[in-house]
């Protein structure tokens, strides 16, 4: 437990890295360096955080703005490959979860730090996603995962251990949830949630709008989609990260985004999780209402693959690999058509293309319906229909035949 | 175009039907069967069917009850798969097609038919469907599909066909939507919606209440799960027919279960529908629920290959084929744990599971949160992560030590 | 069957193409330019070839040389996909079809065309790549394919029908085997291969020596690779073109790359071929050799999707589309470390990689025997197994506890 | 380290095994029982191994004969999946890995262990599949891996703990390379090929004759197939273990079955591995012609998908599993129709199937040639090719228009 100078820790300001600070100090007798990334989580929990930090005993503690980097580099791509893991979840946090280790590596080389150090539970995938990307872009550095050493295993007992040192802490004894929040979304976890046979309650729910309470009338917001990526906001051209912002301003008092479930966790257990992603649902619906004009269905049917692999390689923190670089790639061939509009209906808790258009629409008014047009004729559908099912015949006679 | 005895149609009773009968017996001087499948389309459909046969020329009309069978055994076990077409159509007419055609087939034999017909446009996937099916059950029976023989091309022309004849047809000129009815959905093309942006009008929707109009009040229902197959609905237990009925009639009057879409054609273009599916919506959420408690994380994404396998076979009229029965039997597998309860909540066009339960569930409140447990010491992830990330590490310090 | 002006044909100077010419003249009074796409069949099948079209009523005979841009855009791009069709055919009639139909849009653009023509049969899968290709290329140009419209039907009739238009024809009236060759391959079909309960007889085989006459002693030969191309062989630099080229005259001796299969045609039905691909079989083994060498178990599992939907795509003429873009996109991706050296070894029908090398590779003596080593501590492996088999363990607890 | 009172170990009479039973009982004061797993490895492994197990200090010694249980349960379905891991190893330590674990399991409840052990080193797969099983089938039972835990880090060390302790012995200091042998397969590893830049020497095969050595005549063996199984060689019914015997005897003398990669283990390193499966490659080669016979082009695909997905499962030892049930259930459906005929030629080193026939067979010489049948009508092809390529159409009129 020795031979480390110096620490990048990923700090929050919460009570575990509050925590972790003068532990890694007394344990590593090293230096501790306090990273703080701001992927959105929210002003509130960036206020006075280099102040909690240095208290901590931190020697140093660096903020970093990766707004608009995770939001272009991070969710744009993936959105682009339609990922949603297990069907349902966004991957709010697991997108977060390479960048902010990218930043951190950068500033351990920066201050030149052998080592880092995260707070993530020893149940969790973050710990995974964390530590995988640390492997793919900092395999020199050591990394110290305290919640895997230390035998601090409750609220209280970190408390006690700041108030042993005089290290001050607004934290409380009790929190319910643990929650991770960023621009994209929301994640709670804990308390009640904890019987999937409860039902969430209210106090679950941080961002968005109950549907009972959201407003009784529709409302409609426009999209701008280039290239699989999302432009403008009723005709408003943003940066990616503003248009996100303005669509979690517009969906969230609808109440669109929530959703909970039980999910398969990487280290191989379950566990129940409800996440709010009001932009987001509002984006991937977007997305999916382009793919539905350009691509046609044999691309369609491919890019379920693409989306099941994206979600699954994202989810276990696989960002910094050549699998990830490959399927990116298979979807970024195909977002070159997706460019349109898109108006979206917001109404107690769901979202819905209502109407869409595009330049590379494959969908033609002239060919759908029943009269007639230059390019199909219908007598094609029966050689068609004949050579598509003739290994059906084929088998079906010979079955006859004997 | 001759030597054609005798013709089973499958027979609607509709306009298109209609005129198909004497069209059949002038162009091949042949006796028409007309065979009705009753998939629960509605009784207003079925009433004087008969009646409307014989007048058309029929020579006999053979109404059969198919509700039972097409939710046991086409209905419930693409459930099983979780079959979705491109991310969003429940599958409603093409889950039909195969057990019409199947039950066609069988009149035919009955009846020592010698061809089959049937009133599906040229431009569309059913006329594939039932084509395909064809192909495998009755490779030698003809197939003769009017729509893409005569020059009939509007409903003026058909009717006209009709009063030319003495036939009655209460018919009007005028239809501005083509619709398809059963017991799992109606579906909605033509008119307005021919123009993808285009909102869908009132008018469009038949069965459920638009969410605007839904309760103010949130209505639950307990659904049970068996092996991949919903046996009961609040607490009652029933056919899968009944089952299906129940859950239509509790989850319409929500707004629940509507979907506007552009989809792929198999014939190679795209056409928009929409699509009304209430109680089949909420049977979907329920299995998905199921299975968020009971697959693992390598089933549930080998699940998402299955599912995207079924969808497609399923919409390309591929019933009766090797690729059904394999893609059929790994998700029958998968569904062997599959049993539980699922209280969903119905409101203003939404279903969402809100409690699930299950005897095989994989979730244990115990593993899954912070404390201690016998199954999970937290030391082990290290050694997890180490193996799981090793390849990017290996990587990375092959490239630095280049 | 008017309304055309003048047609190009793609025309080899074999008996088909020669009888099409004055056909095509004749049926549709049009003018009729030949085309001659030079992929590497052979000299003997260019010389005179431009005057036998002169001879058969063409108004010009354009003969392009594609040899290098097959190779290189269309070979080699498929190798880095791994595409194997069914797990046997090499795909060299495939990949030669978009270049060809490509180069004969160009021609037909250059020439003011307005229709082009092949001579493939319809029962094939040329037909559909060809005019897939035109479909995606040149929509605007009819297709005229006289084997679908003619009645022509054995060799003799078309000898008849050149004779009695005094056009001169060295075929003679019986050829036991259809082939198609290119510089990848030439494929045999017909004769006693029509059962696929016959061996194929000496006769079929046209470019390999027999392995039973092969050498008695095995040769070697090294093979650069960069990025997933054939730059180099026995050190020597070449164009992709000249690799293939030289590995051919190397492996053909040895009787390398035989296949004897029954494939899935697009068409529904099945054909039994007998390929040959001497150089193409050497380049396959040696990009397999590489890979085993540079690619982790995520990015080898996820090529094996690649290469399957590759070969499908490329067999079935889908090469101008935005499937192909995307899934050629991941596989490019994943070639970028693809740089190495192999060894193969040729003996007697057979070629297998016996040495390789990569400095992309992840292989690591260290990392992979017996002892210690700073990367793996092999107290790993246990969380690494733990959590790899946790919901084996958790289901299994479950049962016990029921 | 205590708390155990008896261990079954999976023991083979090797130097590994035999330092296990004293260490166990030292190191957990517990009563050692031995199990050999009989698997085909060979008589001289087995005899006198019970003697051995007493002498090193086992209480009692279950062999048990496995070998038709592991060629018709574990070999036999493998074969149906086509699974082949990363295109090449035919998985034979793989699938013999659950058997044992399950015989192991079976032996521990006999005889009321709270145990099991293995001689797995920390750095294979092995230890991740047998621990993976015990997970599935005795999660109750604690596992012990001695290599993981002392601190024996040679053979020599290995042979002074036994000499210690007056433990005969008779193996060698040194030993080049590590096998694993059972009926389907014997793999080499260690020595000379831990570099992949060297060839395999001549000492590193042991089963198989080299190629250059094999007779200059080619053989002929005659495979008949029923439902996808392997069921007489050369006419004569066998069990499913003894076809491999049969089809081994005649495949090893001709160098048939040997290859030599770079695989990537589940532990995610690389390792050379040489393997000699010479039965095995005879059945691969059968059933992969029986394949081309009866399945059609989209069941064909499919099946690559499920080949892909259990070579990774068995690799994984993921055998007591959903997954294993499920992609193995969509398998078996495929086989319903894998009966037939085959005959292979071996040569050198080699096996081809030269002939093949199916009464399933959707091969007909009828259909696939060029004269009229009544199933394919080829003015058909026209009306395919124009829906198979209409997507690609409309596509390239819509970029024409724009």
């Amino acid at each position: 437990m020795s031979e480390i100078k110096k620490v990048v820790l990923a700090y929050s300001g919460g009570l575990d890295t509050s925590a972790i600070v003068p532990w890694l100090k007394e344990n590593y007798d090293c230096e501790v360096v306090a990273f703080v990334a701001d992927v959105g989580q929210g002003e509130e929990e960036l206020v006075g955080v280099e102040e909690k930090a240095l208290a901590s005993g931190a020697s140093e503690c660096h903020i970093v703005d990766l707004k608009e980097e995770m939001v272009s580099d991070y969710i744009y791509p993936t959105l682009k490959t339609g990922a949603i893991y297990e069907g349902t979840y966004l991957l709010g946090t697991s997108m977060a979860r390479p960048i902010i280790a990218k930043a951190q590596v950068e500033i351990a080389r920066k201050v030149g730090a052998d080592a880092l150090a995260h707070g993530c539970t020893g149940k969790g995938n973050d710990q995974v996603r964390f530590e995988s990307c640390f492997s793919a872009l900092a395999p020199d550095l050591k990394v110290i995962a305290p919640w895997r050493e230390w035998d601090l295993s409750s609220r209280e007992s970190l408390l006690d251990y700041l108030a042993e040192r005089d290290i001050p802490c607004a934290a409380s004894a009790t929190k319910i949830y643990s929650r991770d929040a960023n621009a994209w979304h929301i994640s709670h976890e804990g308390g009640e949630l904890e019987d999937p046979w409860n039902q969430p309650s209210d106090q679950v729910w941080t961002w968005t709008t109950a549907p009972e309470q959201a407003p009784d009338k529709p409302e409609f917001v426009a999209v701008s989609v280039e290239k699989g990526q999302i432009v403008a906001v009723n005709g408003e051209r943003y940066s990616p990260y503003k248009c996100l912002i303005e669509l979690n301003k517009l969906a969230a008092p609808h109440g669109v985004g929530r959703v909970d479930i039980l999910e398969n966790r990487l280290v191989g257990m379950k566990s129940r999780g409800c996440y709010e992603t009001p932009g987001g649902t509002v984006m991937m619906a977007a997305l999916q209402a382009i793919d539905e004009l350009v691509l046609d269905k044999a691309s369609r049917k491919w890019k379920e693959a693409l989306s099941s692999e994206f979600a699954h390689l994202v989810y276990d923190g696989r960002w910094f690999t050549p699998l990830k670089d490959s399927v990116l790639a298979g979807a970024e061939a195909l977002s070159e058509v997706a460019t349109g509009e898109v108006i979206l209906k917001m109404y107690k808790g769901q979202v819905a293309a209502v109407q869409k258009q595009s330049v590379n629409s494959l969908y033609s008014e002239d060919f759908a319906t029943f009269g007639e047009d230059d390019v199909y004729d219908q007598s094609h559908a029966e050689g068609f229909i004949r050579l598509f099912s003739l290994s059906s015949r084929i088998a079906a006679l010979n079955a006859k035949a004997k």
